[in-house]
């Protein structure tokens, strides 16, 4: 069995169409997409057919889409940009957001922001009653993420989006996760800012975007050549970009992931004891299936199936190199043992059964082996956060 | 005759050695760096190993080196980040930095930063004694590039760097148009903060660097997972750095490109009348020709080079739209309307004798036709600034 990669919220594999889309780029057509002679319009003319494309997607206009580095800078341009040109005021976001939007969120708690993180149920999802009564007439910001990136649970989007528009506050929506997953309408949903990226949907790394609704103003991080209508200078990532526009046009086989994702849960809730699915059952990305084992750790579950040459998370690879729990599960009320016991398995459209196969019978074994080594209790599930 | 290209200073092709070394990375080490099983160790891996050749270029150690999306976001962290966290103070800079480096200052001063630019000489170079006198008690910043990015002019930086460290301020440079052309020594140069960038060395778009000396702490733009000893947070472009580390590696060719550069010169020089070569005749990049004619508009000739497959800039790439003339040039007390008849040829390893004869062929008619026409007299010169 070659290697089998169950790690696709990570980073996704590039596909080969959307490689053999970029190749003309790196040798070819490399010219700045800013030059006005031949090799930069030629850039340039595969940039705004990319932004075309991209803005389709969201049903948004092709204007409305600014090219960025990715999902950390989309979602810091959108938190920071609306504060930075707001100077002052309130932010609602959630406690299981992405790192890139607390931690945006944390440091303008030092800069004199006021910022609110909304609790989620046990299922994962945002309390909508304490975002209503949350909103006052400072708040100048929504956040709330589409999907989590650990549970795959979907947000009430349009609901929130809803609100926001009729209590005249902006809403951003970090949408990594979902883009190409879910269905994502920004006018039927009243967004005004959503962060997207290309190597969640089988683009490079390194490519990202943000729409803006036209009338959201909002202060560029990167000040400089005037590039992307001024709010993101830099020479802009021709290869990349036509990499993440092939990305959207591929066939994605969510039907089929939804398939083997189902057929994950259901194995593994059937023939190992003590397991916890954690997030919301249907209200989930098509491919996210995130237990939580008893009496084990994730981090042993991860070393022992990479042994066995399958790639598995313990949550968000960002984190990764932390010992804490995931803030996600924590917030969900997970107890800390449980919590530490989580695995995302996040499917992509090459896996295949066999490969789901194998990996649920070397889980089998691997969590038993680990079980019966465990020095942990029955109590010490007990501590929540 | 195949396409001229005689942009690079706006961006290079990337090399097929780069290519190559990038390749894998997209199709089959695509983990996530920040991963922490197989795929996630390979391009971990590859991340810390271009980090190592890197730093090594600039004698700098290994975890001095921060990877970022490229130059004008290195320029932004380095300036905002060290403004960030100092909290207020003075700025100096000079008047003929890229724009990225210029912005971010003018949008530091609507923050309540103070901000001197320096003057430059005739030749392009920066007032030493200006600089000198300008540092004072809150100057907690110097940011002078390396060489110019219109004229390849070199600066003083190592000068420059003992002032600054005499005085206990922190120095800053712009280094993406030197970076392989120039020796850079940050010890020797006491650079406290250095960019350089992947696509102006032959290397893909999308990747760049800063070296940051150990004990210097600045805030970063770009919060969330921690990434880069939390200084740029966001999953890493694997493939991009791996081929900007390649692209370091390659030969550069630079003797024989300082000798079509020389060619050219000469040969603009002696067989064009009224032209002026802008910059500092032997402190400049061994690729950079900038050339102002006279009675001619440099638009006009760039796009009757274009129609005979040469191409080449007017100044910058990023400010390229902009009708204003180069900030650059005017700053050196170029005339307003020969700063408007400027064109700057930037050569490339793969650019040939016959592709350097073949554009001051047609660029002699060119600029006869161009003349011909010319409602422009000798009193449109007197204007400066």
């Amino acid at each position: 069995m070659k290697r089998i990669y169950l790690d696709h919220s990570a980073a996704t594999p590039v596909d080969k169409e959307v490689l053999k889309a970029m190749n003309p780029y790196f040798k070819k057509d490399y010219g700045n997409a800013s030059s006005i002679h031949y090799f930069g319009r030629t850039a340039g003319t595969a940039v705004e057919q990319a932004r075309k494309i991209i803005a389709g997607k969201l049903n948004a206009e092709t204007d409305e889409i600014i090219f960025t580095s990715g999902g950390t800078e989309s979602n810091n341009l959108a938190v920071k940009g609306i504060a930075f040109e707001k100077k002052k005021g309130h932010i609602i976001t959630s406690k299981i957001e992405h790192d890139c939007v607390l931690n945006a969120c944390k440091w303008l708690e030092t800069q004199g922001f006021e910022v609110t993180y909304l609790d989620v149920d046990k299922e994962g999802i945002v309390n909508i009653e304490q975002l209503k009564k949350s909103i006052k007439n400072s708040t100048i910001l929504v956040s709330i993420m589409h999907a989590n990136n650990e549970t795959g649970v979907i947000q009430p989007i349009e609901e929130i989006g809803k609100i926001c528009r009729e209590r005249e506050v902006l809403f951003h929506t970090d949408a990594c996760q979902s883009f190409t997953k879910e269905n994502i309408d920004v006018k039927k949903m009243n967004l005004d800012l959503v962060t997207i990226n290309s190597h969640k949907i089988y683009g490079p790394k390194g490519a990202g975007a943000l729409f803006i609704r036209r009338g959201v103003t909002l202060t560029p991080l990167l000040h400089g050549g005037g590039q992307e209508k001024k709010l993101r200078s830099g020479t802009i990532n021709v290869s990349g970009i036509v990499g993440f526009r092939k990305a959207v046009e591929i066939n994605h086989k969510l039907d089929y992931i939804k398939k083997l994702r189902d057929y994950l849960i259901n194995r593994i809730e059937k023939e190992i004891p003590n397991v916890r699915l954690n997030g919301h059952r249907t209200k989930r990305l098509c491919n996210n299936v995130n237990f939580s084992f008893k009496f084990v750790e994730g981090e042993s579950i991860l070393m022992m199936l990479d042994k066995e040459k399958i790639s598995v998370s313990t949550g968000s690879a960002c984190s990764s190199d932390s010992l804490e729990p995931s803030h996600v599960l924590v917030s969900m009320g997970v107890p800390i043992a449980l919590a530490h016991g989580s695995i995302r398995f996040s499917l992509g459209k090459d896996n295949t059964k066999e490969e789901i196969d194998y990996t649920i019978d070397k889980l089998k074994i691997i969590i038993k082996k680990l079980r019966d080594l465990s020095p942990l209790k029955e109590e010490d599930y007990a501590v929540h956060r």
